[in-house]
């Protein structure tokens, strides 16, 4: 993998990447050319005990695209000043032109509750320069590459000491808020461990303790027992719906061995790891014979320096649809108790899903 | 206010309110003959640590309503069968058809996490026979009687072995994904402590323990020193843009004293806790012109027998918009890593619902 970095014009870091060489002559457009300096900032929820991230400058935004206009299509005559530019690269990732998150974050307001700067970072993915792919129908090496750039990036934005969780994560179709439809996923880079995260981590902690082996490890174990909820099964990597599914169509990609990052795989696990999400998502596709929106998410070891021999990769899908034309919405019991109320269960929705043959290799 | 207990055809309890006395004849329809036995189930999720449930028979609804058929409507040639019977009520509770919490639950299955029956309740509040009012629609003293009603609910609900949260809530428009239109809520009786509300007791007690105050009160009374995100200040309830809200238009509606449900609250109290919700309900619908779609939701103390001394009712709203036509969604941030991204500041949305005049009295 070729990588390189550059700056955009307005300060933000931008990082292309190919299977093969790049071109000598890359250079890295924006948008905008004001000096990039935003100013998030967190405050503490003393009920719910955790950081809230306030962005207002995302509300605010002075650029507004023409229609027709993508500015995650290489910059051309027709997508002048994009925010990526021509020339052979496979797969692009830049800071954020809106962040939740950024590295100048500084002098939060002063108020009745806890606040911080929302130091960390926000990044891009560009997952092609195709604008009418999607990371399920690019060719399993380039389904690698992706792979191989998620990994990258928690290595490069692990190293940052305002950096303590990178967290991974595509958003796909209108029906969970994307905007842009050109394919691309996004990197939040948090100056601490959010909750969800750090709630997983303290039971696989809590189980190793008790166990000497890992959750994920042991629940892996017990979905190639049963068999019944599979979808997928690699040398080095298993796709399935996990006994406790929350959404109607939620399926899980995990190695077998307990790696706490997918920097951590090795050549081949990266290559069933893509295998399988490649299946995953083009069965997700083939079930209805649509674009099927979900929200993909990875979780890994925290950046905080500190090893975590009981963290186990993972890569949840949370389909945002329970049945064909209707949505799961997060209402009542979900947003306000926390509590979440599934209408079908894994058992049967995983055999749809099973029924579905793809195509997978190149 | 006149209560009347009755049983439905189908075994579903139903209770009937009125500021008045009821009629004698009142009786307890059902849409559905067959005996009522739901049977949901909870499932374990190692890593979240916390119970999903299960109600696969919600899926599979056998009773598809005719379009035009309001099962919310009392009874009539033109509704025949609906879930609430003709009558001088103003108020009615009944089991939920298709419940996820059920006192029949029994028999869970086998599965290689910790399974439970899910025991509770699900009901739905119907706060008037108009199809076309709304909660904050309601005349004052109307708005006081589902106060009234929630606070009976909670008693009653509470003295349940297998209730040990009281939750009332209400989901309001098609953007939160509501399909009947008659004004109604909900409330679920849930067999554990939700994890939210779990959270918020933790962090009350602590703060508690530390201070020899509420932190719920400590909060109040900064809000009120501060007033810049006030929206209604009352004898004896406040309503407000908390500091750290995370909806762009979310409210919170609290008596100053630190009191554990609505059914502690007094006479004079209740009333004015209906007067803040109605204003802000107002002020919703006023803000632009057309109803307002939210997630209602109250956080009492847990019916576990224990006193709960360091507890502050709350009510809280959800507004499904950030800005007119733009929806909030909960995407990879907030529903993979539990951290909430706002693009506004409570300082500056609260300012257009101050704005907003509304006349709440009768």
């Amino acid at each position: 993998m070729d990588t390189r970095h550059l700056v955009k014009p307005d300060g933000r870091s931008m990082t292309l990447y190919s299977r093969g060489q790049l071109d000598g002559d890359l250079t890295a457009p924006s948008p905008s050319l004001d000096t990039h300096a935003p100013n998030p900032h967190l405050r503490w929820h003393p009920l719910r005990g955790e950081w809230i991230a306030f962005a207002a400058h995302r509300q605010h935004r002075t650029f507004l695209p023409p229609a027709g206009y993508n500015p995650l299509a290489p910059s051309s005559s027709k997508h002048y000043s994009t925010e990526v530019p021509s020339g052979n690269w496979e797969a692009a990732v830049f800071d954020n032109l809106f962040p939740t998150f950024a590295a100048t974050a500084d002098s939060p307001p002063h108020l009745d509750v806890r606040t911080e700067p929302a130091r960390g970072c926000c990044e891009v993915v560009v997952f092609t320069q195709d604008p009418s792919a999607s990371l399920g129908a690019l060719p399993l090496s380039r389904v690698e590459l992706i792979v191989d750039v998620w990994a990258d990036r928690y290595d490069v934005l692990g190293r940052r000491t305002d950096v303590l969780y990178v967290f991974p994560f595509e958003n796909r179709g209108v029906e969970v808020g994307v905007t842009l439809q050109h394919p691309h996923g996004q990197i939040y880079g948090y100056p601490f461990v959010p909750p969800v995260a750090a709630r997983a981590l303290a039971q696989e902690h809590l189980y190793y303790e008790q166990h000497g082996r890992g959750l994920v490890e042991d629940l892996v174990a017990a979905e190639v027992r049963n068999q019944g909820r599979l979808v997928f099964r690699g040398r080095d990597v298993v796709a399935f719906m996990p006994v406790c599914a929350r959404y109607a169509y939620e399926l899980w990609v995990v190695p077998y061995r307990r790696v706490p990052s997918l920097a951590a795989l090795t050549a081949a696990e990266r290559h069933d790891f893509a295998r399988a999400l490649k299946t995953v998502l083009l069965k997700y596709d083939a079930l209805w014979n649509r674009p099927f929106p979900y929200v993909l998410v990875i979780y890994q070891a925290p950046t905080d320096g500190v090893d975590h021999p009981d963290t186990h990769l993972r890569l949840e899908l949370y389909p945002a649809y329970r049945m064909p034309h209707r949505l799961k919405y997060l209402a009542g019991s979900e947003l306000g108790a926390g509590v979440f109320t599934a209408d079908t269960v894994p058992e049967d929705t995983v055999k749809e899903l099973q029924r579905v043959t793809v195509a997978v290799d190149d």
